[in-house]
Order: structure tokens, then C-alpha cells, then sequence
């Protein structure tokens, strides 16, 4: 029950301003006995940080991530978590405050820069403070934990658009997501984008994208109505990363367009056609894993909508501190689309969701 | 912090099985001494009922509210809220258990049924029990509570797209809104709509809708980063109402289109146009009111996809309860299109969570 | 997360003022599969129920409990749990407003009513309003079902001292508790304790007590560090049931006047002295079962103080509500020594903590 | 909602082992613009840091804390909070882990060893780990945060007993609090105390304490009934410090032992003494400042008792981790009675208590 803090039982609150000396999380109600390293983490944040291609920001970050706390030697030699609060740290390293200066005095529309004086009378406006999305490294760190918590599920994420360019499904190939510097499982829409990226980056603008994220293996009864379902917290999980500015799940807008019979998702026992494990096959997915805020034991499917940077070359007109009409233009170092790091940050937030709901299915019928 | 109760400081639960003898909402954190009655309740609950129209399900329930507690007769002789519980109930009367008969021993796809059953072992399974829309009911009460804490913010929401068919945003009538059957703000779109519901309900089939909702008047800072987020909180609760497959803000998935140029809100002092009052003017809203999490001023806009119900009258292939093979159709008394009645929902859902904010917000800043 | 309800997974909302037409709790979070109906809450409420003796207040309530929701035929036929929010309603019958009249007017000392009034404006003051010892009856309701959660604890409360006057601890006999009107296992003090209270209310004045708790069979384990500690939870539960002033476990206030060596627990393989099950044997409890905030297994053991009644025939100065020099003596029926009908309150508290803690340590260790 | 966080506004998490590289805490919910830097947090660690005097443990620690982060220059130069979450870090530099290698075989009795192996399957031997007295430390500096939220109160904490010998209340110097190890108020039972001190320590042995704490100036109003209620509050706030086993409120465990005319605190206008501010006056406080769970504007009035410390020289028969008898004594560096420290604790916990009542307060009222 706070403002920083996310989740019932498996609760991470995080700290930390873009252009403070450190930023971190902090995991509550982690289970004990999980193994549980740095070296668990750091490839989660290595696949997020900047500055790894020319598309992404050029900030150079190391984002080395520190344990402080909760984990310790088991009598078997392996570092496994206690049970109490698992304390992340990562600092910063790359701060350019001189590219901020500017902003100190007007207000970046489309940025929280605004709202955030309009809230609590003054902010850290280097590097967006608060509102900056290197506060989502602290996530990743903590979505790395979390993982821990649920080896049965696998979560995968991906950009399905970029700029208003969309994938071919018929073309998807999971090994390709790792190979192009855009998650991309098509190879060819990634060509286009790069096209279509270094020519966003050279005129200053920026582009929006859509991210969706599958999680296999999550089983059917994980979710609790009717304010913890699982839909809900993955919706306010995915619309606390910045720039995101719509979540849908399965068919999600498009299910609005359909009979009820083409949204049936029909059933049949497993065993009719493979001698399975007791649970039904679906025959189609359009509640994209999710019926009345409970998992159904099919693939959860979530798709995320992130709205350009406004971050951007072209002078907009805006006021500043003082009320007075101003222009701004934004300098410094900047994604052109943030959905792309976005792509991480979506498998933690999902993996935190997912390990929240198991511990709390847990907990009301033991199973 | 439950499964079934939502906010933090105004905080509701609610209860009540479809089939059950009643249902209810226990508001609780509510300032003292607004005015409050039944009669302020019940007319957001007319609005809602069932049985209105030949659109909408033909189960008739009188849903009169009640207010058990929290309440009293102030020095001033009017009833007001005294701070405490308030704790409303809401009888249920037309139940026809019969028509559910067939539900209890087979899944019904796309219905909750197979996941409650994953979850709990067992369930109520007369009218969809706690999956029901009826719980909605008792949101709508709350709602009515909650827009009494808010009474500088304009609440109103309406359909803007039907099966597929959308409304002509050039022809938006806000007094149109409440003379047909449909919250449509555009007459020609009402019409069609009739005849797509028409032939729906003939053919025992269902569809879709997008329900579009706008608060005016909320105050910029209302919203709490990172995890106490408005559109977060917004997000979960629209989620939250059965049907929905998504939700967005602003511009939403149409946001992740455009450029930043295109997608950039540029500021004004109010004062050059229009002698203000201090707080800017925006020439564009592409956020939905919404930056960073917090209220910029703008007009807030939610839109909430609803998929089709999933309770139609053509056979579909199920499993029942023993895990073997089987058929579905359900009969009984259903809406074709839930959309429709979702219009009071979201609006009450988006009252509660503006009172929460109002109230966290004040707990911080005291503002 | 809020003010009127308690408890993480296993939460309960009450609701209801004293002259209200009902009162009642929601508890959410309960497990489903439990055998639950009226008649397992009903003796717990009929324990509690004011007018059972001449010795309690005299005002006649049937406290017949209903329960409206979250409870549902099983396929094996009997009444159970489902999962969702149980609403349980208890309605008042026989409110004697007239004798609060004098009340609305002026506070009465040690009562909540200046309080009440400074922090909500106004307030119900019939009978106490929301403060009155009547909200208890929705605890004790909530408790019933709590213990169907923990069946594997056996909890026992009774007094251990009235009006300053001590059982003998030599004398102690379970069975002599519900022997006589005060929960008392000294038959003795039980005598003694007649002739106190048959003075104490013909005085029109009231008198203290010390209410003691015993829960056996509480695993190892139960309680959660640093701020779900088993001991901060009950102290919270029984700090909140009115009129008590102070909250003690094991040896309490007097561990502070022992040295280290008198007030160790020291432990011993429970199999050197009879073929145990694996848990040690503790030769002494003064630690009241907890350590660290954690259940060692030891039977747990909390005691509460509960201050005389405040409401007394002799007239005690005071302000009215305009600020005004007044007196006020209190008519009406009332507790001569509410620590009597505290007893199965702060059973109730203890089940409900317990209950809590049970699903809390099941979501983190899965044990 | 969490194990590890306590507050539901003003909201702190700790983190941290004692033999860890570091402890802290974040706190979230602090109201933006309060004037803070680590000068303002450090005089109350030095307050609280062992190896201060000889009556203390011997640990040499500095406990320099960091600020890490939420707080920043405001345009009038001074470094204020900005409303977002402010993490707080303390390094641990003298851990003598040689000093518990036995302690990682065998169960300290009293201490919460057993019980977290119960839980957790393991835990972080190394000086009582996270259930090790070092936690307060981050208490300590979260307490400082919290009371630049309540800038209207002043709290004071002094030990009352120790090792059963009592200050005489007509001595009672607020002065001399500050002038001896004991932060005890009464000259001559310091000089008593000094003398068992030297006792205890030689012998390898402790002794447990009695700690008050007021609050003046709490404003009538805080506090939230039913279960958000200031005694509940403080109740398992200080609860949850180590080796505390019971908490009282004004009269306390004394309180039922007297009559309902002795235990009246009457109410006379404030105007009628000395042309007052609207407030009554109170001619005496037997409630400690709290009714119906709600501030009465009298001082708060809290006790806390804590035994004697379970690490003794004296072998105490236990049990090893594998089940076997065995013997134990505690060696290292002990405080003989962690009372003394726990002063600044308590401080530090009511003001965590008051400053999240001040905010609920505000957020449900508006004052």
C-alpha cells in the first residue's frame, strides 16, 4: 500500500533518481531457499542497458547490480535467498547533467516535467529524475528475482511494431529476437526498421512501438478475483512503464470487433489427443490466457503500447517555471524508441506479477 | 490490500454471489460530512439495471440499494457521511436458478468457469456466481459515494464503437448520450447500432464494444509515481470489470503510430489566451491527461475494450467437469453486447479511483 | 490496506454503528473447501452476547448472524467455503436511543466521544456510535470463521483478574471457565469475584480486568519478520478491542525484572524424553511462545489489560460540544467490567491473527 | 502490505543483516519540501550506536548513513525532500563473525534462531542476522525522516525501570536524561543503575528494562479507528522492536486495577483556566492521550517492557541444528541490557507512528 511499492506478497519497492548517485530495489516476501547470485541478475540488465547499439541511447552505463541483503550461504555451499528482504543496488555512472540545464527552467511537454512540479512543488529535473526510465533498471533487477520465484513459466518478449510497422506472423521465428537489435522476430520487418530508425535518429524525432510478451507454462488458477486478478496487475504492472499508454490482453482492442463465436476459445480433454496431464486443450487463444482474472492454464498473452519519446530535436512551444511562453528543444542523449529497451523491463514486470500471484494462490488454497 | 477490495485510502470491498441473497459494498476511508442518501445512489444503479431496454438482458432486478452504516443525521439535519464504514447492500430477486442447470456439470469457454474450478476445487455456479456481472452492481454504489468526495471532476462515459461500427466523431452530441439505449453520442451511429443488435439478439449471437470514458476537472498532481500511477490505477480498474481485453489513455495503441512530433502536447500560459488561472493550456491532448503517471489538468480519457459474451446460443465444444468431451449452449437471459451496461461500470470505476487519488494526494502533499 | 480492516490474506472489514439497523464483516481471503455455516458462528456470538447475566449489561440483542455470501453447496453436499468475500450480517434489535440523549450534548470522559468529534466533525453518538463495544460482535463473527482455518490451534481465554483481585494459578481448572459468568478457572476468585461485581454495579461505578490467552498447537514457524511479527499482530488485534490499555506476551511487563538466566527457555530433543516428532521440548515458557516475531511451538500466550468502564452514575466534570463547563453521569445499561464479554473478543483477535499468519507463511515458504 | 514495511502513507522497508555489507531503509510517502540531509538522520544514530559507554556492547560501529536518494536542491538552495521514495544506507565495518561460529550449530535459547530455521530452512547465522538488534539502526535514521513530518510534536523517551529497580517519579528530571548512560531521568536511581550494571556485566549475565516515551502535541484527531487506531499502532510498532514482550498505554496494566471514577480523566474548557485555544483541558491523563483509538490532544503516553538479553555467559542447555542436546553460551560483544539502546528506538518508532497518522489523518479529513 504505498506509492513505490508493487505487489501483495512478493512486494518490490524501488528508490532512486537518474542522476542520483545509485537507484535500487528492494524485495519483500521472496521465498527462502532459492539460489541466487549477481550473476542471475546481470543478464537481465545487460539486455536492457544503454548504449549497446547505435539505436538506443548513448548513455554508457555499466549498471553493475550490488546484493546487500537477503541472500547467504546455505549449508550446501549455494548462495540461496532467507527469506528477508533482498536489497538491489545499482549505481550511476553516467551522468551528463550539463545536457539538462535547460530543463530546469521550462517544461518538456509530453514529459511528467509538469505534472511533477504541479504535485509536489519542485522536482530533480536532471535526466527526468524520478519520472526517468533508468528507474527501470531497478525493475529488471528485481524482475530477476522474480524469475526465481517461477521456473515453471518461461516469458518471452518482443516488439511486434515499430513506427506503425508490424511483423509477419507468418515469418515469426523465436531465435531471431536475440539476433537484431530490436527483439524483432521477423528479420525482415527488422531490416525496415533499421531504416526506419537511422532515419528517426538523424531528424531528432522519435517513433512509438508495440511490445508483446507471452508467458508459457503459468498454471490455471493463478489469479484472484476480483481486484487481484491477473489481467488487472498485469495492466498496472506494463502502465507504470514510462511512455506506455495501452495494455491489452489476447485479442485485447480487436476482441471488441468480434461475434462471440469467433472469440470462443472451445475446449476439449486432453487425452482425446495426446494422453496429457489431466488439464483440457484450448483450441484457440483469444482470451489470451486470462477468464475472469484467473489463469487458464493456456499461453498469457500481453501486448503493450509505448507512445513515441518526447524527447525530440524539434522546438515545441511550452511555458516555463514561471508561467511565461517559452520553446524547448531537447538535447542530450536520448532513445529514439523507447519501446525497444521497453521489451526487457515488460518480461520483469510480468515476472514480478506472475511470482506475486503464485505466492498469493498459494497462500489462500495451499496449493 | 485483498482480492476483493480496491484503493487505498478509499478503499471498497465488495461481496455477493449472483445467485446469492444479496450483494454489497463496504466503503471505507470515505471523508466525513459529505451528503449522502440512497437517493443519491440509486439513480447510478437505474442506470446500470438489467431489463431496461430490449438490448440488455431481460432479468429483472429492482437492485434497490440500502445503507446499513457509516451515515448519520449531522447538526444541520442532513445526512452525511461520518467518516466510518459505510456498508451498502443491494438484494437480488430475479434469480432463475433453472436456467443455469446445465452450467453446473460443463465448462462454459471463455467464461470463468474452467479457472474458478482450477482455483477454488469448486464453485457457485448459478449465474456465473462471483464471475457474474452482477457484481458490478455493487461497484456502481460505491461508485455513487466516491463521486461525492470528487465533486470538482465531471465525470461521463459512452460508447464509441459497437461490433465493429464506430461512432463519427464530427457528429459527437453529448445530450444524444442519454436519449438512446446505447450512451451513443452520435445519433446516425444509435440507429445502425439497433439494427446490428437486433439481428444479434435474433441470432442468439453477441458482440463487442469500446467504451470510451472522459473526466474534466481533475486537478493536475492527482497521481502518485511509479506504482500508485493514475493510468496504472485506472488501467487495473477498468481492467478489472468482466469482459474487458484492454484499456488505454490518450491515444493509446494509436499513440504508438505516431511521430513525437505528432504525439507532442504543446503548453501555453493560460493568461495570453484567456486571463487564466495560473495553470496552462494545452493545445493538444494526446496524453489522456495523464504524464509521468500524474494528472497534467487535461481532460482525462480512458478507453476500455469489451470482448462479446461469451454465453451464446451456438453449440461449442467443452469439457465438463470430469474432464470428458462435451457441447455448450447457453441459454438463459443474456446481454449481447455487455459493452452497453459497462458505460455506468467504467464511470464508477474511474470515480473510485479518482477519490482514492484526491485522498492520496492530500495525505502527501495536503493539497 | 485501511482503517477499518485487518490483516494481510486472511482480511476482515467490519462495518456497523451501535444504533445502526445492523452490523457485519467482510472477510476476504479465506481458503475455500471449508465446512461453514450460521450454526458454526452462532455459539461463538451467543458466548459473547450481552444480557446473559446479571452481571453484563442488560441490553437484550439475539445477535442472530446471517451469512450472505462465500459460502456454497460442494458436490459432496455439504455447505462450504467458495473462495470469494463472506459477508456476514448481524442486525440490531433492540437500540434504546432515549438513553443517549444527554450524550449528544456533552463527552463523556474516557469515552471516544471528544475524540471522534475533533477528528470527523460530528459523530453518531448513539450508544457509541461506531466506538461502541457492539462492533465486537463482527470480530467474534469473523473469528468463528478464522478458526475454521487453523483448525490444527486450540485457543482458550479467560480472566485472570478482576478489580484487581488475582486467580491462583495453583487452583487453575479448565473446566471451571464455563462454570461461571466470568471465564474465571479459579472457583474461588469466581465467588470473590461475584461479591466485587454485585457492589461495584449497585455503586453505579465499574471496575477493570486482565484477560489471558492461550493458543496451543501454533507451529513453529507462524510469524513473520520485521513488521508481521506474530506479537506486533496480536498486540495491534488486542490493542484495538475497546477499553484496552495495555498488551503483554509470556512473561510480559515482568521479563523485564528478570535476569537473563531466570528468563531463559532452554530446549532439549523432544525425543530423549518421549519418542517425539522432531520438534525440541522447552523446558520453561516465559518467551509466551514467540521469538524473534516468529511461533517457536510453544503454546502461545497474550495478555490484555482492559481499564474500568467509563461509563459511571457518578457525575465526572466535563465540556459539551459548544466548549461549555458541564457534568455528566451516564445513564443507560451498561458493563459494570466489560472485561468479562472482552474474553471471547480477544479469542476471536487471537484466531484471526493466527489465521492470517497461517496463509501468510504458506505464501512465502509454501509450508 | 508487506512483512518488512511498516506505515500505510509515511511508509518505511528495511533491509539489511547484521554481518552484511550494509543495512538501511527506504522511506516512501515523505512529503515533498521537507529541509533534510544525513546531518539531520546522524545525530540520532550516534544517539543510538553501540560502544558508547562501557554499559553498552563493544561493537564499534560509526553508522554513517547516506542518502541515496529523494531528496534535492529546491530553488531556494536548501536540500528538501521531493516526494520520492528517500533511501537511507548504513555500512556495517565491525563485524567479528569468529565470534558466532558456535552459533551456527546450536539454538540460542530466547533468541529467534530456532524459529527462523523453522521457517525458513536456514538462515544467516552471523550475529543474529535480520532478527539481530542492528535492524534498529535503520529504524533509527527512518524515524529521523519521519520527524520532519511532525514538526508540531516533541518526543521523548527515558527508561523508568531497570532490572526491576524504578525512578522515583517526584525526581523526575527532564535534564538529567541526557546526563547519564542510562537516559534516565532520576539521578540517584543512575547512579543505582551504574552499580547493577557493572554487576551484570562482570557476571556475564543481563537485565530487562521498562521504557516510556510521550508525545506532546499530538492533535486530537489522529488516529484512525477501527484498525488503523494510534494504540494499535504504536502497539505493534514498538512490539516489533527486539526483545520487547509488552506495551502499554497511560495507566496501562495499573489502569485495570482501578475504579471507573479513578481511572476518569475529566474535561473542563480550556478558556475557563487560561483563555485557551478552544481545547479542553484535561485534569488528568489516565488514557495516556489516546481514546477510542483517537488523540485526545493530552500526551501520549507509552511503555514498552523488554527482557533481559538472551546472550549470556552462562551455558543454557539447547539443542544443535540436527536435533541433538547440547549446551550453550554466548560469547562476543553483548549488551547486558538492550533496554538502554531501545530508548532511541522507541523515539523512533512513535515518531514513524505519528508522522503516518498525520498523513491518514489528512488524507480522510483535509486537516
Amino acid at each position: 500500500m504505498s506509492f513505490n511499492s508493487f505487489g501483495r506478497i512478493f512486494r518490490f519497492t524501488t528508490w532512486g533518481e537518474s542522476h542520483g548517485p545509485a537507484l535500487g530495489a528492494v524485495v519483500d516476501g521472496c521465498p527462502p531457499g532459492l539460489a541466487l547470485t549477481a550473476a542471475d541478475i546481470q543478464p537481465w540488465l545487460d539486455k536492457r542497458r544503454p548504449g549497446t547499439s547505435r539505436f538506443t541511447t548513448q548513455r554508457q552505463e555499466p549498471d553493475q547490480v550490488r546484493i546487500l541483503s537477503g541472500v547467504f550461504e546455505a549449508p550446501d555451499g549455494i548462495q540461496r535467498t532467507t527469506g528477508t528482504p533482498i536489497s538491489l543496488m545499482i549505481e550511476n555512472v553516467d551522468q551528463r547533467s550539463k545536457d539538462y540545464s535547460e530543463v530546469a527552467l521550462a517544461y518538456r511537454p509530453g514529459h511528467a516535467d509538469y505534472a511533477y512540479d504541479a504535485k509536489y512543488g519542485f522536482r530533480d529535473y536532471r535526466g527526468g529524475g524520478r519520472s526517468s526510465a533508468r528507474e527501470t533498471a531497478a525493475r529488471v533487477a528485481a524482475g530477476a528475482v522474480a524469475r526465481a520465484v517461477i521456473p515453471e513459466v518461461r516469458i518471452r518478449a518482443y516488439l511486434v511494431e515499430l513506427g506503425g510497422d508490424a511483423i509477419d506472423r507468418a515469418a515469426f521465428d523465436d531465435a531471431e529476437i536475440d539476433r537484431n537489435p530490436f527483439f524483432c522476430p521477423d528479420p525482415q520487418a527488422a531490416a525496415r526498421w533499421e531504416a526506419i530508425m537511422d532515419r528517426t535518429r538523424k531528424a531528432g524525432s522519435s517513433v512509438g512501438a508495440i511490445v508483446e510478451c507471452v508467458a508459457e507454462g503459468v498454471p490455471a488458477g493463478w489469479g484472484a478475483p476480483l481486484y487481484a486478478k491477473l489481467d488487472s496487475e498485469l495492466a498496472a504492472a506494463c502502465m507504470s512503464i514510462n511512455a506506455v499508454k495501452g495494455v491489452e490482453i489476447g485479442d485485447g482492442f480487436e476482441a471488441a470487433r468480434l461475434t462471440g463465436e469467433q472469440n470462443a476459445d472451445p475446449m476439449r480433454p486432453d487425452s482425446l489427443d495426446n494422453g496429457g496431464d489431466g488439464h483440457p486443450l484450448f483450441l484457440a487463444n483469444h482470451a489470451g490466457g486470462i477468464a475472469g482474472g484467473i489463469a487458464t492454464g493456456q499461453p498469457v498473452v500481453v501486448r503493450v503500447a509505448l507512445k513515441p519519446t518526447s524527447s525530440i530535436l524539434t522546438p515545441v512551444e511550452t511555458i516555463t517555471r514561471d508561467g511565461e511562453a517559452s520553446e524547448i528543444r531537447t538535447k542530450g542523449r536520448h532513445d529514439p524508441c523507447v519501446g525497444i529497451r521497453a521489451v526487457p523491463v515488460v518480461e520483469a514486470m510480468v515476472a514480478l506479477v506472475l511470482a506475486d500471484q503464485k505466492l498469493l494462490h498459494r497462500a489462500q488454497t495451499g496449493r
